[in-house]
């Protein structure tokens, strides 16, 4: 018998930038010349239907003109594209191409595109650079930091995945007035949590200016793809892994995230958490972390951001308690919540704590008398 | 316009031991509970048919009773389970029973388990550890050392996957007396393959006791198991991204792995390969990097193993030539080789650059005049 120890400790730098701006095509095109991926001269172009033509095809062309291989891949644009089906759609046509390890992916478009081409570019060969164009607020807000990549399964979202870093980031604010208004509200939502979480000065910024960012005035949207990037790296540095400290970005999403299944989807993922979040402030207020004005203040911001509080009527709220608490996250009849501590900061309920156990009864009672 | 700098540098320990011995199991099971995977309670082993009743079934009965929870999970053995699918319904199986991200994969088999329940572990819940209980020699020779995952797809083998390290390996020697013999000669090529490109001592070795290896005599067991992971340790670990000392371990797969898709798999791995080493020592013999007599060592020890270093006859040669140079990897019309210097060790063409461009001429008069 022996035991061999394999020494395998090193230093890994994962370090990108996020660069904010408007029209940021020759940018990229630029950067690549300049080396941002080194000497790759080949690139595969994820994007989805609805991001083709206004920006993967335009970045396609920049490409060719500058001399790279260049192939665009699209696949249905929407959350039920998230898939291992779509992923190796993808994986298959790359093969096709004859994409082997020495290739970069490009992602254009909103959250799902960048959740999907990192996973591609995660698994690909091992793993090939990425770049991620973010087309969306979503992807500004929620996307661009992190590094979590990953799709859904029939039985969990986003549990199949793996943390992978882009090469750089750009956020081309100018791409969010091609957003429908729908799209935009919705990706107000991540963007109000965060003000929630960890800034008063941010939420007094989107009550007074919601309408300029509303009509994507350049002040007000560069200041919110600031501070959103800002806040969660803020908070993912200090916990690539998810155990204690990076749960406050899951601030609203326990009842967000069941409210967008039950929905079947025919609710965006901003809109379900609007509402998640409107419990979240009712439960903070309830257990006294915060006033009934301040939770009032938050559901008003969610409102004029264009996104409604109220639960549909096509949802049964037994249903919805009964989802959350046969949940496999349940643990002793109690569920997780993180909570708000007034506006701007969250309760640390231990040294490392940010969720408190929550008992069946006291949210449903919150559900009901939800609006 | 604004630029955000994200500095994400941190240190990255993945080492890990590797245990030789005999019958582990219940060694694994007192590791478990000394905290190797910390406070992890729920297992999920990964096995194939063929070994679920020797291993599997007794490794879930010992986690068992040593009160932990534990589900088995089986699919077809053999390299065509290496898909996609076979991940997407082991995970779905998973999924289906509950498991999140607070679990523990054990990999239970040979390289084909190791390489697909690496690759779930690495992307179930964005990383789970796992441990991989090695049954073949194969698996110990190839599989123990280099955090390689993959599955195989129609157009593609070993591309879709990632690095991941295990947190312990178990090399179960008794195990081996399980295999048929075929597997176990099988196993024997990748063996051969390392005592070539690294250590005289070992080929003579081998050459010695290499009735005693068939037998699965113990010390000669333990000697490959302990020679095989030390000389791809060295590689690995001082080139962990296969950008070129790495290179090396694919000495005789240039045209091994051709082989092995040519025969629809009817050619174990090792089978195909033991023919991509004939033909990668004449080769290097035709270059003047080593002795006609050294080549025909290397193929004799080959032919010792009960391995056939011929073509069979259902290959077509020049069909074969045609699958080498028309691969995605040939450049300027020609293929990359790596290539033996005496025995023991390859040949460095310039510091750093350890495979030699090949026309198609040379490689089919060396494939034509293989016997």
């Amino acid at each position: 018998m022996s035991i061999l120890n394999l020494e395998l400790k090193k230093v890994v730098d994962d370090s990108y930038e996020i660069e904010i701006g408007y029209e940021l095509m020759d940018k990229l095109v630029e950067d690549l010349e300049k080396g941002l991926v080194g000497n790759i001269r080949r690139f595969a172009v994820i994007t989805d239907s609805n991001v083709r033509d206004l920006y993967g095809k335009p970045i396609c062309e920049r490409l060719i003109r500058a001399g790279y291989g260049v192939d665009l891949f699209v696949f249905a644009a929407g959350e039920k594209s998230k898939t291992r089906e779509t992923k190796a759609n993808v994986e298959d046509a790359m093969l096709e191409k004859g994409y082997r390890r020495d290739c970069c992916i490009i992602a254009v478009g909103g959250g799902v595109v960048t959740d999907l081409a990192g996973f591609v570019a995660g698994t690909y060969g091992r793993g090939v650079p990425f770049i991620n164009y973010a087309t969306t607020l979503l992807a500004a807000a929620d996307a661009s930091v992190g590094g979590k990549t990953a799709v859904d399964t029939p039985l969990a979202t986003n549990l199949i995945g793996l943390f992978y870093q882009p090469s750089k980031v750009y956020i081309d604010i100018a791409a969010w007035k091609s957003l429908p208004q729908r799209q935009l509200s919705s990706g107000m939502a991540e963007t109000i949590k965060h003000a929630c979480l960890a800034s008063y000065d941010m939420f007094t910024f989107l009550e007074q200016n919601m309408e300029h960012i509303l009509e994507c005035q350049k002040f007000a949207c560069e200041y919110i793809a600031e501070n959103n990037c800002k806040i969660k790296y803020n908070v993912v540095m200090k916990d690539e892994r998810e155990s204690g400290l990076r749960e406050v970005l899951n601030l609203g999403h326990t009842v967000g995230r069941a409210i967008e299944t039950l929905s079947d989807y025919r609710l965006l993922h901003g809109e379900a958490l609007a509402i998640g979040m409107a419990a979240q402030v009712q439960l903070s207020a309830r257990l006294g972390y915060m006033s009934e004005e301040e939770a009032h203040r938050v559901c008003t911001l969610y409102q004029k951001a264009g996104l409604s509080t109220k639960i549909p009527d096509y949802i049964d709220r037994e249903e919805l308690v009964k989802k959350l608490y046969t949940d496999k996250k349940v643990r002793d009849g109690k569920l997780r919540f993180v909570l708000q501590k007034g506006i701007g900061d969250v309760v640390e309920f231990a040294p490392g704590v940010f969720a408190k156990p929550i008992e069946e009864e006291l949210a449903r009672e919150i559900i009901m008398e939800l609006e």
